[in-house]
């Protein structure tokens, strides 16, 4: 009889509850997102459907309605009513007995989280530590994939050097971004801000884009290119963004202090145009 | 309120089964194995369970006792009772509400199936095609962790090439691997097996180990190097191996034929000799 074995408890196979054999768990054969919310409202709920929609095609899971996935996320967020949410949400191309091509037939599994986010202001007041980590991950981390393993060794890197982000850096010595979160560097005299250009090697993230137009129109110039570890060092500051944080400001990157060691004007002044994008987003 | 939403249904966070946290979803945060039996005994068990606790502390997953996970995969083996069993198990880091860091006091989680081997007989006897695909694959490709999206879109890419396996070249035009086997290439003439050397590369692979063992003791040379696909089109041989197959002749590489397009000589022979092993290895 084909059986399953769950800790030390044995289960007949054809009983086995779905979650158990998801592709998720077998694979990490899904993607998906995290987007937030302020004071009541979802923020750039379209952009990141557009994104899980990008992504779910790249690795051609089919069939997906990303309206009814769209409604379904609004409901959901409507019955926690949580002000200040961080709304998960992944899709698996489905479940069944473990084997690398999936059936056709197979219905992917919609799942999604809805938690309290927690308050991070002192982070941001004071900013953060970053160490550097080896960039592990595969060769197209611009698909938001569930195959986290190397962003999480590198997290759990930081956490062990009391450092609040790692930053990834790739085989040929350059920073490509956070494990979870875009990473900036600055140039006060020159009013610049440095993020790694997009591509293949770093994932599309939503609030870079953000930090990048706001920059913009700050009147700053953006250059979108890779740098080392050792040419962060040297900048006026730096900073990361991520949805569920915003833009934190980076303090110290592998021991070094960075420009005063307190955040910087540049990353306060982004922080405070961002907080001004999503109030009047809200309207 | 704190939520999930399993398809279209909502849950309170608090009653979600265990199952649907797991870090092995979220983030492919854990390590498996498959061995399988030949007619009633599991064959080289301790070779695979040395391979695990290897990943295991690889990815920092402690205080799993190697013995018990022994104790439990006999246990289901014999609760089963198949004779031709494919064994697949797995730990991940634990369960807890979604963050890249694990909390210290995480539990891990033991996942295991027994289920019937399918024959592949017509597969040994005709041999298979094959088709490459990149090697997208993060940089620890030696720790069998869950993160296989790359090795699956790989395998979806072969089936509808109609070929059996995907050989994977890496960004300088190498092979690695296969999807999910070790890859050689036979010189007759020279009376030479080549396949890929261990590294981060590639698996450290149980089956190559022991095609390894019995080609040197049948008196033929191992050379361990690197070769491109318009290498091995030219070799006068091809094959994978891996646990659930055991050896498998290729006759079709990228359309083309391989030496007489029917499985060669030392395929057959290296297929016969592992089978005495595996016989010997039941007594």
């Amino acid at each position: 009889m084909q059986i399953a074995m769950i800790q030390d408890r044995i289960v007949p196979l054809n009983e086995l509850d779905g979650a158990y054999m998801d592709r998720g768990t077998y694979f990490g054969d899904g993607v998906y997102e995290v987007v937030r919310s302020y004071d009541g409202r979802i923020f750039a709920l379209s952009e990141h459907l557009t994104r899980f929609a990008r992504s779910l095609n790249e690795i051609g899971i089919a069939g997906v309605d990303i309206n009814e996935i769209h409604r379904r996320i609004e409901r959901a967020y409507e019955a926690a009513s949580i002000g200040d949410a961080k709304i998960y949400f992944h899709i698996t191309r489905g479940s069944q007995q473990r084997s690398h091509v999936g059936a056709r037939e197979l219905k992917p599994n919609f799942f999604l989280t809805v938690t309290e986010l927690a308050d991070d202001s002192e982070q941001k007041e004071r900013g953060i530590s970053v160490s550097t980590f080896p960039d592990w991950r595969w060769a197209r981390c611009d698909i938001k994939s569930l195959n986290l393993l190397p962003n999480v060794l590198a997290r759990i890197d930081a956490e062990k050097k009391g450092c609040g982000e790692a930053i990834l850096v790739d085989e040929k010595g350059y920073i490509t971004e956070g494990a979870g979160s875009a990473f900036f560097a600055v140039s006060a005299q020159q009013r610049r801000v440095v993020t790694r250009r997009l591509g293949r090697a770093i994932l599309p993230s939503i609030t870079r884009r953000f930090v990048i137009e706001i920059a913009q129109k700050g009147g700053l110039t953006v250059v979108e290119r890779a740098i080392t570890p050792a040419q962060a060092q040297w900048a006026d500051e730096l900073f990361i963004a991520v949805t569920t944080r915003d833009i934190v400001p980076v303090v110290e990157f592998d021991g070094e202090r960075i420009g005063t060691g307190r955040p910087g004007e540049c990353a306060k002044w982004l922080m405070n145009e961002f907080r001004k994008l999503v109030v009047s987003a809200r309207r």
